[in-house]
């Protein structure tokens, strides 16, 4: 993590549904020149789970979680962009979350952390851009739950950003992936290691982790995919010989080694905290309906990207936030994608999605 | 279940990937009278979990699980056949499975029971037949998981069935289904209290359970539903007040009732038989391909139901078996059904189900 930067919020930051943080820290990661009073920014909120470091460079040649689409030359272009990508408040690579030390106790926050919502992410992106001197903003772009938190900023600072990006997201979490996370969060939490939030950060809740990983695959790919690629496929997973109910088929080996990648990686209650926070967020609080929140924006233009496979974040939530979007937006376009990965598409399907995106941001 | 009646199998019974089992159960329950050799018979198969008890009868007037479909005046109707609901091999409502007791060693099967595979469960039913001395069935139906038993039974007596019903199954199952039900064994196993299957009768894998329970409830639904029954209501689940990952919206109070009420029903380790059963069955293994099994048909009729809205059992896969039974059967039918309830469609929405299944069980 070497390239990520820090701003330290000076005194008190304001929680929104109660509470404050006393002077946390947001970490960012840039690319490109910053001209102007923010002119060429781009602002990127990420999804639940990615760090700020959304593509190489220099100062951190580790490959990043949207390396094939920042860069030289690339849609997001740091040759004419200064590209800003946040990492969420309450995440683990750098921000303030529960697996920070509470500076008034000087313990780790775990649950004592306060609640946590999209608007209070959206406001730690604010923090780096009022530490950057910016006073203007090129494009917001949010992916996923990341496209929550960009709706969350334009509306809480309607004046800041000309242009505001959509890839997978939604105005508000449905049933479907509201039931999918809380049942994940459950997994974590009745893994007895979790013990209410009190793990030894070398000792934590794997298997509940595990589990909760491999139901996040389940709904960040799709049914269509797996069936071209995997089919009836057999192929043990390594540890489970003679196991009659585990991993003769191919897609349980390659949910396996997805599931053991990602444990580790991750703090559990950071992830409890983003998870809810998913859930919580509506943009019809923001005026009392969702009109009422489009209303508030003061956008030029705005794209929605959705694509047909995507269960989590489905088509006709794209639909929703493009009807709304165009409502209020002179200059609007809605793109559906006829990807087959899901809602993960937007990570492994460039090849559909840097055409779209880079049209956008054409000058 | 005073209404169950059960075969006793005579000597060992071979099951289909190996191994036997002495002298097994097989529990069913019937409706109507029986003409001449089971020329009004109807041989019904039913999904991973229910008992034999279909519907409510003079010796069992508990609701059954089909209650609306079987009876006097209804499309499965006692006034003119014979109907045979078959507790599946490897459950646990009288048939025999790994709760009951090995006769060879006086001891629960637990996991020395064999592998279990839907073919056994089809020769379950065989064996009812056989011994309430039918030569002929006028339809076999299959619902759900059952409907692959439907499929095992005809592929292997085709020379007993003229019609055959399926009602949202498939042929076999594909990745998406695989790994959902992968990760419901793993919920379960992970559950310490599962003890490698040695928990005591009274105190099983609870915890396990309401996860699987859950997951499958998100799978048997369909979002759709949800989104216009919930929304984003709000609704405290009991016991979880001031719990802030958990139990605020509607759709968590309603799925942690649905777990409730399922767990302490069903046997753990029948259910992990019983799940990976599904996951096995693949008609192709009947010959070598879809198109071989299918030619064993010996079928005058046959309809195939699926719903628009069913994530587990897809409409393409009862497409896959439409195009299937439609080169092989003269007399063949498939009904897309618009329901929005998703994969329970047929236990839930009986005025959609009813007057297909009605017409096809006309003279």
């Amino acid at each position: 993590m070497g390239a990520t930067k820090k701003v330290k919020v000076d005194g008190q930051f304001s929680m929104h549904r109660g509470g404050f943080l006393e002077s946390p820290t947001i970490a960012y990661e840039t690319w490109g020149e910053l001209r102007g009073k923010g002119e060429n920014a781009i602002l990127l909120f990420t999804g639940l789970s990615p760090s700020a470091h959304a593509a190489s460079s220099p100062a951190n040649q580790a490959t990043g979680w949207w390396e094939d689409m920042i860069g030289s030359g690339l849609p997001l272009d740091s040759d004419r962009f200064f590209i800003i990508c946040i990492n969420s408040l309450g995440s683990c690579f750098g921000s303030t979350g529960p697996a920070s030390v509470n500076p008034a106790t000087g313990e780790t926050y775990r649950l004592e952390f306060p609640v946590l919502t999209l608007e209070d992410v959206a406001d730690g992106g604010y923090a780096v851009v009022k530490a950057l001197g910016l006073e203007r903003i090129h494009t917001t772009i949010g992916c996923s739950m990341g496209g929550m938190s960009a709706l969350a900023f334009c509306v809480r600072h309607p004046e800041l950003s000309a242009s505001f990006l959509s890839v997978s997201s939604a105005t508000r979490a449905l049933p479907f992936s509201i039931a999918v996370r809380s049942l994940q969060r459950e997994m974590i939490r009745q893994d007895p290691k979790w013990d209410r939030g009190r793990y030894e950060p070398d000792d934590p809740p794997i298997s509940g982790q595990r589990l909760a990983r491999k139901l996040g695959m389940i709904t960040y790919r799709s049914a269509e995919e797996w069936e071209e690629r995997f089919g009836r496929e057999r192929m043990l997973s390594e540890g489970h010989e003679g196991d009659q109910f585990f991993g003769d088929f191919a897609i349980e080996s390659y949910l396996e080694s997805q599931a053991q990648k990602f444990t580790g990686q991750f703090d559990p209650n950071c992830y409890l905290y983003l998870s809810r926070a998913s859930d919580l967020f509506d943009l019809a609080e923001h005026g009392g309906s969702l009109a009422a929140g489009f209303s508030k924006l003061r956008l030029n233009r705005a794209m929605v990207i959705g694509v047909r496979t995507d269960i989590l974040f489905p088509l006709h939530q794209q639909e929703e936030m493009a009807n709304g979007l165009s409502a209020v937006v002179d200059d609007f376009e809605f793109v559906r994608l006829d990807c087959n990965r899901g809602h993960d598409s937007f990570l492994v399907d460039m090849d559909a999605f840097r055409p779209v995106i880079g049209r956008f941001l054409e000058d």
